[in-house]
């Protein structure tokens, strides 16, 4: 029985700050869990989004490609979509997007995901280089990255909302991915203006938190020096 | 199948700080997550330990008894039980434990539990009394707490222990329950001395956290003004 009320989450955002960055799932495991997700490869190895069943990666150069199931990713989210309509939104930023949907969601004290398929008049968005081991701090890593802008595209946005409480093991608040209707074009957004979309929602009871907890370098590492909350903010 | 790898939790330490206390869960549907766990009633009405199944709750009065599959919860731990030897222990307290457990499970990063059965010196437990809508914070509730010592007693400690990362969403490091062999005295362990006793453990790799979605006062309360990590820490 497919669960569509649960989001699965492998890692935590905190496990990237200081540089845990072994590949921990593979692509194949995670899409057990959703047909529908996000995540970063080995290494910070570009951006993942995953639509209808089919993982999507964006690298540091831009170009996306669909990976194999023995691609592996030290954090992701998945889920299996069954979104309802929630609104018809027309000329909206990314900051008035996350207050508009923060209120008319009405669930800010749980996980929700939403998926905005339209036009947008422009989307920035980032993809991080690969790094190897050893691996620096995600601050550190996230330098080498690319910003890429594009106008005028068609596509979907696809975000996770995670509650504040949870800041740290997700990324508090919104966390958006884009890819491009025509499957040239995505990554993590950094910013965007939306000229007409249709938004959907679906809402979560239950955060599915799976550990890596056969990896040493996980289980072994020290946290309490770590600024995971400081880290998340400038990075994310 | 069962799944001996995931922790099961229904609701939030952090939504008993601003006194979020209805009962959202039922005894019957914890049940259906596990065989072992612990928890609260509505309003807090006292500490709750489930072992082999039977879920006992200890009142403000100290009385134990086994609680029907309608009383209802709004926060509590439940898991299938599958513990592995650690450690036989003498002559330890509260911080020994912790600490050696600590060391010695190495799973510091992840979520564990253990299982403590043997006899103690003594046994300080705390209970608190149910309050009724509407309900005061966390801090004014656990004023009417009623607090219990037994000595030379043979009993089971319960604890779970969570990553600090997700400490407000659980108790950051240990949470200890306590249940005597003759079902007579337990509660929430605020300190103890064990004179010998075997140590079992049991490792997951997964934090089912389920959130009370279709309670209204939880999805509308306003987390931002509540001191968690504070109010957990005089609490527990």
């Amino acid at each position: 029985m497919v669960n569509y009320t649960t989001l699965y989450q492998h890692g935590t955002l905190a496990l990237l700050v200081p540089g845990l960055l072994d590949g921990t799932i593979t692509m194949g495991d995670l899409l057990k869990h959703g047909d529908t997700g996000i995540g970063t490869g080995e290494g910070l190895d570009g951006e993942l989004i995953i639509l209808d069943g089919k993982p999507y990666q964006v690298d540091s150069t831009g170009k996306v490609i669909i990976v194999d199931d023995d691609f592996t990713l030290p954090f992701a989210n998945a889920h299996f979509a069954r979104y309802s309509p929630l609104a018809e939104l027309e000329n909206v930023d990314q900051d008035d997007l996350n207050q508009q949907m923060q209120a008319l969601s009405r669930a800010e004290n749980t996980f929700f995901s939403l998926k905005i398929t339209g036009t947008f008049a422009n989307v920035k968005t980032r993809a991080v280089a690969k790094s190897k081991r050893p691996y620096a701090t995600l601050a550190e890593t996230a330098k080498n990255q690319s910003i890429f802008t594009r106008d005028q595209v068609d596509g979907t946005l696809l975000s996770y909302y995670s509650p504040q409480l949870f800041n740290g093991a997700a990324v508090g608040g919104f966390h958006h991915h884009f890819l491009s209707a025509d499957h040239q074009y995505g990554g993590h957004v950094l910013d965007f203006r939306l000229v007409k979309g249709e938004v959907t929602y679906q809402l979560f009871d239950t955060l599915e938190q799976h550990l890596p907890v056969n990896n040493e370098a996980y289980m072994t590492h020290d946290f309490s020096k770590d600024d995971i909350a400081g880290s998340i903010q400038k990075s994310e």
